[in-house]
Parts: structure tokens; sequence; C-alpha cells
């Protein structure tokens, strides 16, 4: 039953080009061997790259930091899934960062990293990301470059058209792809009661403007289809907010064939002005809902996890002027703003056109009423040529995404074809087009969804590489490929693996970031309640099963190193706190045969690893993080007696042990 | 009590060397802006790199390969930790990998990558790795580039000098960084009886010339030093292996200063031959010992976990001949024996030379019993002058580890004063010097410890980067810096960061690994227990609380999609085949709110995932690798009654379920 099979077409548009680069053979390379790209994008020993590139991981389930036009790896920062390598998920304070209302779940799915925005520019704060598998949303702190944040969201499954966030970041969103029965609402229902039972929901979260704090403001409650990716507008078109829709056949089974038989699905157009208003005037429901809310305390260096129960919803049907719909060709992908907020580009995976709205022509066609029906007898649907700008004519197979330039121009990937489209805004020609290698999904222009885009270059993701690299077994990277767009005709610089699946992309000017760079944490500042501020301090305190060991860690010993009295079946606590005050000086910290991972432990923070002592024995510990020319002799010994033995808690460094 | 603070002394070669390249401020950029070094590293997209560099992740617990000379990331390969991305560890399949004789271990500290030798030269068939922290080897197999064995080694504690193989792969080695008492032997001691009670153990893992499966084959008991790194002869040393030993003082607490006293340590010779005939003589002592050994199979796509439960030892001290000792200064790291394996570097991180010992000379003194006395009565201590082939003078502060190129050259990294020094393996003089930045810990070139070095480039890999990269917060990469050796002189082409720490890294001409690729698994030869060959052979079946679904996935559905009749309470195994039987389409499974991570799954394989819904509705499931243009279409749905409920099993995909 392989009824469409686009992942192995060629890249067509290498011929229909006519560019320089075609599709290569492993071994024979590609045509591009000019020493010009080769110095665009060498970033010589001791210097910086110019632009941060934040991909998400996709099934990694975390985001990874770039730096562009090297294309190195410079930061994986775990979000959504257990990370061994610094103990993310695994010590006890980041534990509750990865709970749900599913109870702690170690991974999700990350698609599309949203930088915060004030009046529509980038401006470097906080960087947001959806959880798709278990409807989640998250933020990262770019001055530390950690997840301070994570909110469950409920009601909806597949939290794909998600993080998108407003123009003044006062809402970020999520929305499902895949509709379900709301929670707590349908019983025990066959899944043939999709159009009867399912329902989609969009979650507006309100940021708070200081500390970037969540909260689940509201829920619109929409028609069950799958929507997928979204965009709010700006300027002139502020208090929008536009979801692609496909599925908008409702089907529930064999999607492939049986969510493609429209010929137009839908753009969705809601004015979250308006709900917001009907919030504060108290026309919500408010419904039982029970979702996560995680949040990891900087001073503490600790997070909590709260579950909510409450959620408060609009039905869009009862409320006209809310949401109306956009015919827009087939199952549509990306939905993106122009810079300008007038032009609404929706990119129909299966259309041969890209169609541009017009957010002016959308209100005149909302105040004249030029409507094509309604779905579910109250929600309107515009006519098409009553809202469209123009078409881009023959961009190619498969569009799915586009972003926008500093200099008038939009870029749209073009998967089935295997190509980037370079075209002109204001009259809709195409300019360029090159070849991806393969299979390209979206791509990032820094600021290029912003009201100020940078432009420069284009990072298109591609998710397709054999005979790219070097090959690796059957399991492959998935990659990237940096193109400049400084001149009339693009130019493709370099390929480079990327980790996890990258399904989007934003990127930012580094001078935005690296101002607000924390580089150490102040250990004076740290109110972990088993945090030690010096040698002095630290002890091994039992109380019934439960040992907690306050421990330091210090180039180049842990204090202390030797410790007895730990008996078979306890439960023990181990506090590290490190006190170096300088930058990139971690510390690690592992126990022989512990059943979870190891702390990575920055300077001044605590962390804390639970360990289970299931047998007699002496047990090494050790810092993990080469940290000094004395590393390899910053170990220390447990003893673990048995369980009835009345070894007294012992502990030191150096030659006297305290007894407690 | 900050005792010795080696981490932040400024790369002092710098000055030293009067080389071009200095320490450079963030901003600035070093002065290397050569564009002929942007053109050496430049690999044009759709070319291939030259080399495959192998990284430990350290505290990653996983292996990094690498492209040289771009520095790509092409793969994280997951060895000792678990892996969301790809489910290792968290799949039914792979959960027996990480099974050890403390039980399910999340986590280890991956040092030293080792590529199997074949008469003394790099044969592209495995790579080895040691689990530093709960002490294990596991072999990757290169053709697949998937962990295919794990071994557990009873007895020890820091498995750091570990897993050096010999000259044909016969063994390799794995020798404790932590000596504790022997398993089973001590009962309940204090940590300062160490002296008294805590031993060394060397492990001799038998590796299958055919198939390269791993057997504990000996244990040699020795005294309980910390054992650092290892290598083992070739050629004329064929039969011998050698071990850097620190902790001579036998210190138990506060290493930094007590491990540190002696000015001279030791590098440990075994005469690995002698001891494999003394164990075919029956002079073994068996002795109870419980170690898990875990093997991937490649049909079955399945690990299995089986406890050993005994080990053979052999106490040096009783067979004369087997052990011998050379002092060397101090505190040594490294120990790299020179191609012609007549050299035997020892790199002292405390000590002022780097001392060349000569295996002749080392026959020699044990001819001639050279003694400077014995250790625990019996092991003879070589006089250092009388194995002494030379020492290289002056070489720089904290000489860690040595490598060797195709032309006579050894290559040295400086871990205090930052620097990598070339000196010629003949005469011991220095050649040439080059600023680290900073704190170089290994290195690697091309061969560089085998008999057959390809030279080229050295990589070296750096503990600290403050300001070489874009800052990511506290958290900073580690990094790795690619020189060219081509010349006479070292130059540095190439700062790039990696995954976790890299201990070490093993590097091999790309030509050795590509031919013997695996691109996808024959869908035939699959004999997984729960494989499906076709969508027709796809069901749902029920025993008791166990409901088992053998699924299909395809471009671009999962078959079946719609599931009912499973209830709350059931244990349900997914078990996914992926029939595509080409290079380079994977597909993903996840279910929402489940509490392990996603499948990721090769073409030809079937992985299981397993889910205890816990609560009544209807539960989205999809594939999360973008696997075609209609990749977003491929979900469907489960639907959870009641723990009591009596909806039967139903499975369909279109419109005609199936009931059970």
């Amino acid at each position: 039953m392989k009824i469409l099979n686009y992942k192995l077409i060629l890249p067509a548009a290498a011929f229909l080009a006519g560019s320089a680069l075609t599709g290569c053979k492993p071994g024979q390379g590609g045509a591009n061997t000019d020493a010009d790209a080769a110095k665009k994008v060498y970033v010589a020993p001791g210097k910086y790259d110019e632009v941060y590139t934040f991909m998400s991981g996709g099934f990694s389930g975390q985001v990874a930091a770039y730096g562009i036009p090297s294309g190195r790896l410079l930061k994986v920062i775990p979000v959504f899934s257990q990370n061994p390598e610094n103990g993310w998920g695994y010590s006890e304070e980041t534990k509750p960062m990865l709970n749900t209302s599913h109870g702690f779940v170690a991974w999700d799915d990350s698609h599309h990293p949203e930088l915060s925005k004030t009046n529509g520019e980038d401006d470097g704060r906080w960087l947001f990301i959806n959880g798709n598998n278990t409807p989640r949303i998250a933020r990262i702190n770019l001055s530390t470059f950690k997840t301070d944040e994570i909110l469950e969201l409920p009601n909806i499954g597949g939290n794909h058209a998600s993080p998108f966030c407003t123009e003044n970041t006062e809402y970020v969103v999520g929305n499902t792809r895949f509709s379900e029965p709301l929670d707590n609402a349908a019983g025990d229902v066959p899944i043939d009661s999709y159009k009867k039972n399912f329902k989609g929901a969009v979650s507006f979260v309100k940021v708070d403007k200081e500390s970037g704090a969540m909260k689940l403001a509201f829920q619109l409650i929409v028609p069950p289809f799958n929507y997928d990716l979204a965009h709010a507008g700006k300027g002139p078109s502020h208090d929008w907010m536009f979801f692609t829709c496909y599925n908008t056949e409702q089907a529930h089974t064999l999607l492939e064939v049986n969510a493609s038989q429209r010929d137009k699905d839908f753009v969705m157009a809601i004015n979250w002005k308006k709900a917001e208003e009907l919030i504060a005037q108290g026309k919500g429901t408010k419904t039982p809902a029970k979702y996560a809310h995680n949040v990891y305390n900087e001073k503490t260096h600790s997070a909590t996890s709260v579950m909510e129960n409450e959620t408060q919803t609009l039905d869009v049907t009862k409320f006209p002027g809310l949401v109306y719909y956009m015919p827009c060709p087939k199952s549509p992908h990306g939905v993106d703003v122009s810079p300008d907020g007038e032009s609404i580009v929706a990119s129909g995976k299966l259309a041969a056109v890209i169609p541009v709205f017009s957010y002016k022509k959308m209100l005149d066609a909302i105040d004249k009423k030029q409507y094509d029906g309604t779905i579910d007898g109250a929600l309107p649907v515009l006519k098409y040529e009553a809202v469209l700008r123009g078409e881009v004519k023959k961009p190619g197979l498969g569009p799915l995404h586009t972003e926008f330039d500093d200099k008038g121009f939009a870029y749209t990937t073009m998967f089935v074809s295997s190509e980037v489209v370079k075209w002109k805004v204001d009259n809709l020609e195409i300019i360029d087009r090159s070849p991806a290698f393969y299979s390209p999904g979206h791509l990032s222009i820094p600021g290029g969804d912003s009201k100020k885009p940078y432009g420069k270059y284009v990072i298109v993701m591609d998710k397709i590489t054999k005979d790219r690299y070097l090959p690796t077994g059957p399991e492959l990277c998935q990659a990237a490929q940096l193109f400049d767009i400084s001149g009339n005709k693009m130019k493709l610089l370099l390929d480079f693996p990327t980790i996890g699946e990258p399904h989007y992309a934003q990127s930012i000017p580094a001078e935005k970031i690296v101002k607000n760079q924390v580089k150490f944490f102040k250990l004076a500042e740290n109110t972990n309640p088993y945090a030690v501020k010096s040698e002095k301090e630290t002890k091994v305190v039992r109380n019934g099963k439960r040992v907690d060991v306050y421990m330091t860690a210090m180039r180049s010993h842990l204090a202390p190193d030797n410790i007895e009295g730990i008996k078979v079946g306890d439960e023990v606590y181990i506090h590290v706190t490190n006190l170096e005050q300088d930058w990139d000086v971690p510390h690690g910290f592992a126990i022989k045969g512990a059943n979870n991972a190891e702390l990575l432990i920055m300077p001044g923070e605590t962390t804390t690893l639970k360990w289970n002592p299931y047998q007699q024995g002496i047990v090494p510990f050790y810092c993990t993080d080469f940290c000094s020319a004395l590393h390899q002799e910053m170990q220390g010994y447990f003893r673990v007696s048995p369980a009835g033995s009345n070894v007294p808690i012992k502990f030191s460094i150096g030659v006297n042990p305290v007894t407690q």
C-alpha cells in the first residue's frame, strides 16, 4: 500500500534551475569548490561566529545552538529529554522538569524554536520550544542556556503548531496536530466517532514581560482539523494569529489518502485580541484540566513541579468575529507573515502554487462578509479570491516554509523538488532557485520571521542526507545547508550535519545574546537548602534510612572523600556544591554502579544525586570532568556496611575523620 | 584548601614558543587568518571528509564520529548511556545492553576509543570503548555504527586504563583506576585498611578473531595503585602490555596531596603471553564473580544480557617473570609505544621531562636482574637508568599523551603549559611546539598508535574552551583543535567543539571504513520474533493483560492505525517493523504521555516500545522522523477503555476493522 512516496524523488530542481550545482555521487563531490566559499565559512581559531542558530532536535527532544557561518555545534541544551551527559532529568533538582500529568516522561519531540520578540524584533532574552508528543512548551533562558520553565498543555494531542509568539511576546501558542476528545469530556468513545467527539484546542499562554513566566491564559475550542504551523501578525496585523490546517476532511485513519482529498484546506485566522477581551469580560468557561507547570529556580538551582487543575475555554462557534478560515491549496504546512505584517504566505505541500494572502483584503472580506460558506454552521470561510494578494506561480514541488530577508525577498523550501526558491515579496516573481540536498523542510534567516530581518544567510534543513557525508551505517545524520543570500543569486556555502532532526531553527546576530551571558553562578546567592559554602560546613547526616551528604567540589578534591557508616538499604542523597567562582570550571560527580547518571555541577551550583546502596562493599566516587592536572586524583570512597551493622557515620578528608 | 590549581594557568607556551599564535581575547580572534587554512579544512558540499575520528564522549558515555578535516560531527553512537533520540536503553530490544551486576545503569563515562588492529594496523572492523564508572568494555561494529556488545568487568573500580588492544586484537584490557577490595573478598572493611585489603586487577578480555565476541579470559591481581593508561607492545614487544600507575603511595584520601609525594611512580610491564600460558597450564584460580555480558544480535535486532558468575585470576606476586615495574617521573598519564615497538614513552603529568624507555634495555635489565628493590617483596622494580633510552628534555609542563606520525616524529600534549610538542623519536630532540587552547588532554593522529601511522593531521582535545567560542552560559563545550603536521612546523587549522568531553580519539582514513558500510537491514533476514514482513500480517493480540501490537511502518502510514480494546492496566508491547528496503528511510514511533522514549526504526528492523496505558481516553501515536511529503499524515489512535470494560480488540487501517 505504498501510495505516495516522495522521499526518493531526486532533486529535479538541479536540472530545472540551470545552477552550477548538481546532485553528486559518493566520492565525486559537488561542483562547488569555490575557495571563496571556504573563506566565507571559515572562522579562524580564536575568532567568533557571527550568528547563533538555535535548531530544534526533533526526536532528540532538545535544542542545539550552532555558530554561523562555521556550522559548529556550540551546545546541546537539554529540554524535554533526559540527558545523561549532565544529569538533566536524573538529578533530584531537575527531575521535576520532566514531570507531566502522565507522570515522569523521559522524552519528547521538539519542533519549533521561537525567539522572544519585542516590537516584532528578536530580543535575545528567551527561546521557546514545543514538545509535540506530550504537549508542552518550554522556555530557555538565553543568559544561561538552561531550560527555566516547562508548561504542559491540556486538551490537545500533538502540540505541533507551537510555540509561535505574538509581536511583543504577549502570548506563545500551542495548537493540536492530532485532534482528540477534550480531556475529561467524552468518556470511552470509539475512534470512528471522530467528527462528533474529537476537538481542536488552541492554547494561548501568557508570558510575563519581566520574568518570562508562562501561564495558560485560555484555550479556544476549534474544529477537529490537524493544525500544523502558525505565525502571529505584526504591525497592522498585530492582533491576529494565523494557523495552517490540514485534514480538514476530518479523517481518523490512513490520512495519507483520506486527508488529501480536498483541493483546498485552510489558514485559520484568530483575532487573539478579541479572545483576550472576551476572557477579560468573563466569557470563558472554566473546566477541570490536569497539567504540570515546572519551574527551575536559578537561586536554589532546583525545579518544582506543580499540577494545575483548571483551564478556561471559549467555544469559537459561539463568539462571532473570533475565527475566520481562508481557503488554502493543499495540505498547507508553513504560514509566514512578511516583515510589514501585510502578506500571509501559506505553503501547501501538495500545491502547485504559493498563495500570498493580504491582511488588508482579509479585513475587507470580513467587513463585506465575502464568505464561501461556514464551518460548523458558524465559522466563516472567506472567499479565496477575496483574500488573495496573489500566487507565486510555478515555484516547484512541495512548498513547505518561507522566511524573509532585509531586501524585500522571500525564500521558500520545496520539499519534493528539493530546492530553495527566492521570490520578490512585492510582485511575487521568482528571482532565483537553488537545489538543496535533499528534501528540505524548514529554513531560517537571521531575524527572518521578525519585523527586521538581518538577512545575509539562509540555513536550510534537509531531511535526507544519504551520499552527502561519510556514511555511518543505516542511521545517518540529518543536516543543514548554509547559503549566502547577500547577493542576487543564492550561493551554497556549506553542508553541516545536525543533532537529531532540526524541524526549524531561529537565527540571531550573536551580539544580541553575548552581552547577557552569565559565566558562573554566585555562590553567595545559592539558596539550595543543601548548599554548603565552604569545606568546613561539609557533613554527613543520617535521619533514619535517609542519609544526606553535604559535599563540596574544588580543584582537586571532593570533600569529604572518605565516608563510612552507609548501610545497605539506605537512601543516600549526595548534594555536591561546586565552590569554584570562575568561568569554565565545572566539576562532575559519579558513583560506581549507581542506577542513574552523573552530575555536572557548574561553579556556584548545588546538585544532588540519589543513590540506593544495595550491597556491602567499598564504592568509589570521583569527579567526571577533567578539571585540573590533578583531576585524576579527585576521587573518594564510600564504605557500605550490612543493613544491621553498627558502623557509625564517619566522614573525613585528609586524616581526621569526623564522627556524627 | 586550594592546593594545586593548574586549570587557570595561561598558555605560557605561547610566549615560550615564538609561534605566530597567541592567546586571544573574545572578539579579537587569533593571528591565524590564513586563507590556506580555510581551504585545507573546507569540504565542499557533496564532497567527503578524508578521515574518520572517533572520539569518546567522556561524561556523555557515548562515542562520536567526526569527519576530518572539516571537524563535522557525523554521528553520536549510543554506547553506555540512555539515548532518548533513538530509544537506546528505552526500547525493549536495547534495554538489556545497559544491564549490569548492579542492575540497569543508565549512564557511564567513556574514555578511550580503540580501533581493532591486525598486524598492528587499524583494520576498521570494530571500535572498543571503556565504561569507566561501572567497569565495562563495549564493542562497536563499524559496518553498522552500532554497539554490538558490552562486557562488564568484575573486581575493579574505575575502568580507566582500558580498552587498549594487543597487536592482533587478541585481547583488550581493563585495569582499575580506583583500587578496591576484590568482589566477594574482604567483608565489611574500613577505608583506611586500604593497603591491606584493596587490590588492583588487570582484566584480559579475549576477542574472537571472526566475530569480535568478547570473553573475560583472566584477571591479574596487582598492587592497589591507580592504573591510568596503557598500550600494548608491537613488533618485537608484541608479548607485552604497559600500564602507567600513579598513587603508588597507596593513599585513600586527599590524593591531590597524598598521591603526589613520590618523585617517581611506575610503568608496569606485563608479559601477557606468559600470563596466557600460565592460564593454559591451569594455574589460574577460579573465583566467583558477577558481571553482565550483553550482546546485540543483528538478525533479531535485539540484545540479551547474561550474568556471568566466575572469573579466573592470577596473583602476580606468585608467578615470577610476569610483571616488572619501571620507575617513571611523576604521576604518569599516557604510556605510548613507537611504531617500531622499541620506544615506550611515558608522560608524567607532574614531571619536567618525558622519559623514553627502551624495550631492548628492559629485556636486558630483566635478564641481568638490574633491580631497584621489589614491590610486595616479589615484583621487581627495574633500575630507571637501566631501562631508559633517554629523556625528552624541557618539553614544557604537564606532559600527558604522545602519538606518532609516519615520518619518525612524536607529538606530546602539555596540559599545564597548554601546548603540543613535536620531537624526533630517534634522538629525542624537540623540533617544534605550538600552543593549544586550552589545557590539552590527549591527541590523535590517524594511525598514530599503530605500526603504520597515516600522519598528516593531529587532533588535540582541549579541556578548557572559555573565550574560544560564542558563549553558551556557564556550561561550555569542550573542543578539539586540528593541526596540519604534513610540514616541518605544525600549523593550527581549526577549532571545533565536541560532544561531551573527548578524553581520547582514534582516527582512521575513511576508505578503511566506507567499504564495509551496511546501508539497511534485509527484511528477509529479520528474525525478531515480533517482526511482520508485510501489512497483511499486522495484528493485535491479547493474552491476559499483555497486548502485543504487530505494526508496520511504510511511507506514509503506520498499520494498523486505529486500535481499540486496550484497557487501563494493560501492558502493551508495540513492535514496529520498518518495511522499507532502501538507505536513509528510518521511521519513528511515539505515543502521547508514554513514560519512556520514542523508537527510531531503521529499514528492515523491528523495535518495541512498552506502554502502560493508565487512564481512559483516545491516545494519538505517530511517526517521529520526517519521512516523506505525507509524513505529517503518518499517525494513528489508540482507544483506551476502562479496566473492566468489554470493548473487544479491534484494529484497522483504512475502513475495515479486524476484530480479534
